[in-house]
């Protein structure tokens, strides 16, 4: 018997037919002899219709307000999937974020989670009750409802799982698992068995779109074992943990983010301290940089070149603008570039991995405008037109490796 | 400056259009120098569309549930409340039922309310905020969401309003207050200033459906001035108090009531506390009964009648067929009837008011099939198809005397 945190989002309870299939996993889980605690999200359009409910009264709405109106999303969720679990013949009990114990900080919309008191939900797990609890959001120190941001119902899961010390938390999605390319673009991308939470990382920020990233952040810290299934296929999916098995750890992955735009500075005068007071600047802002590259120009200036995401690129040309220390300069910013990426946490010590994928993109005739490095990834920068065939280009290069 | 609690129902905010004039009112009040407390339903068809959604699901889901997904309908509404409030400029905060200190017992779906503990209300005022509730809900004593059945939105305001020693609780409709008769039925029909908490009863058991009935008693109980309004046109209503000028208070109201069903037993023996063990099986089962008539018959034998409403009709006559005294004795059941009633709390100590009220339904050719009389009405039982004729034919009658 095992204590198993079970997160299906908003498409995994869309309609009726599809709680019911919910409720017909959790039942199964909870009748092989474990305890069960589920997390979900809002229904399919909910959140965004209850958005455009908002706009339509008052487009400069409070953040506490839509948090009070989108939280109740998920209430609906909840209480529907209790519903049919209760059909389904077994003990069940819904909880409210502040009824399960999550306590956040005050940052309406995008809530930090400070501390799950999950008292009540080893009550009903004592009970044998099957609990189901509403992601997404808390309570913050004044007894006010927050929600947690994007992507908060998987970090949910995650807390609870830490919280209860659970044996294992399943984040249910519509693809199989984690797989090394983009399965609908890379027709050969094969599912991994397991990905270690560094690799995953990496995976997720650069657009994987599989898991939350907070929620992997926290699962490494508490060592949550994760597992990515899907709630329309029924069989293993990808088991996220700290895995030790160097040899197997080579490629695990290709990704490509295409939500970059690049911006050149020409010219910039070769001081010390200018980089410094550049992206401080961005990052007082809390405008997230990316790549950065630098090169000694002209007539002592350099060029400096870096990536910042699309919704970040007009504003950041803004402030690098208004910088003194920029005056006269010319700034530019594109914005049909993309980043192509292959991952795996052995590869800081296999240097061929780095030329084995230049040579697959050499092949392929697609120019590298920019390239970074990190321990377990190697990222490249190119025309966004090029992205889907990189992908593929990279991914064929290293398939005898992969997995 | 004074303290005003003022309820909107779920027909007030239906839309965006809605939402947004019924916060100019609250705003309005606002900017006149008083404390506002708001309290509101779910919107429109809210409850409708939460409810076919559970029955998609499961039709036989537990209360507890039922509660969870239905208190998501006020949330909504009172966030949509608070954002349109802020549109217009002023400080608001809404406030969930067990956040605004609701405490009920554990009936779901029909709670009671224990307590309503407002200091988090009181706080917000201090703070100069409107404060917008959510009606219909509150938590029990397990921390789990109730709500409080059909009108308790009604009750949910004067229960804040006696917490908070309110000057005025103001329950907003769509009509502009209490009628001495259906003003869609009767043309001549007259608004009434004021009416008593007692002849308020009698007309909302009655079927007059313009205040919540539980929330009338409670009103009584605390001495809290209520006043009936439109939301739509903006001028006086009628003032609900303990009113002492006997000599206006003579007929206050004509009403009918429609949901009522009419059960005879024929021949049952004349033995002592037969009426006991009719009624008390009734009682047990919760079926209310209104009007009861008892005759002595032939052959030592008498005949009961009695009325409850239609809902309870068919359980009623099995309850009857189920018990042995009444074994093969002839009970019938009649649903198209109609119970017409004047009320006036001067009434008894004017004999001549049922006499005028017969005069005027046999000139009206109207046969009474059943009387009853209490201290403030006096209602009759007829067909249901002159129930429309015999109130304007009563009201005609009174008109000189009414208001």
């Amino acid at each position: 018997m095992a204590l198993i945190v079970q997160k299906f989002g908003g498409s995994s309870v869309a309609d009726a037919a599809r709680v019911m299939n919910v409720a017909s996993i959790v039942t199964d889980t909870y009748r092989a002899g474990n305890d069960v605690v589920v997390v979900v999200s809002a229904q399919g359009d909910t959140t965004d219709d209850l958005i455009a409910k908002a706009e339509e009264i008052n487009p400069k709405a409070s953040r506490r307000e839509m948090d009070m109106l989108l939280a109740s999303g998920e209430q609906i969720s909840i209480a529907l999937l209790a519903m049919a679990i209760e059909k389904l013949g077994c003990p069940v009990c819904s909880l409210l974020g502040w009824q399960a114990g999550f306590s956040t900080n005050s940052t309406h919309g995008s809530a930090r989670i400070k501390k799950v008191s999950a008292e009540r939900i080893k009550m009903e797990i004592a009970k044998k009750n099957i609990v189901v609890v509403a992601g997404f959001q808390g309570l913050n120190k004044y007894d006010d409802i927050t929600t947690l941001g994007r992507g908060g119902s998987d970090t949910s899961a995650v807390a609870i799982a830490a919280a209860m010390q659970a044996d294992r938390c399943q984040i249910f999605t519509d693809v199989e698992g984690v797989y090394t390319a983009d399965p609908r673009k890379v027709p050969n991308a094969k599912k991994l068995e397991d990905i270690s939470y560094d690799e995953m990382l990496e995976l997720a920020t650069l657009g994987a779109q599989v898991l939350n990233n907070r929620s992997v952040e926290m699962a490494k810290k508490y060592n949550v074992q994760l597992e990515v299934l899907s709630s329309l296929v029924r069989k293993p999916g990808t088991i996220v943990k700290e895995v030790s098995s160097m040899e197997k750890m080579l490629v695990r992955g290709v990704t490509k983010d295409t939500n970059v735009a690049r911006i050149t500075i020409i010219g910039v005068q070769n001081d010390p301290g200018i980089a410094y007071k550049i992206f401080g600047k961005l990052a007082a802002k809390n405008i997230n940089v990316d790549i950065i590259l630098q090169s000694v120009g002209r007539d002592n200036t350099k060029d400096i070149v870096f990536t910042t995401t699309k919704a970040h690129a007009e504003e950041c040309v803004e402030v690098l603008q208004g910088l003194d220390l920029l005056a006269g300069l010319k700034i530019t910013c594109e914005t049909d570039v993309a980043k192509v990426s292959v991952v795996g946490a052995g590869m800081e010590s296999h240097p061929g991995v780095a030329a084995k994928m230049f040579e697959a993109l050499f092949e392929a005739d697609i120019n590298i405008q920019m390239i970074a490095t990190s321990e377990i990834k190697i990222s490249v920068l190119i025309d966004a037109k090029d992205a889907d065939k990189a992908v593929s280009a990279i991914h064929n290069a290293f398939i005898p490796v992969l997995n």
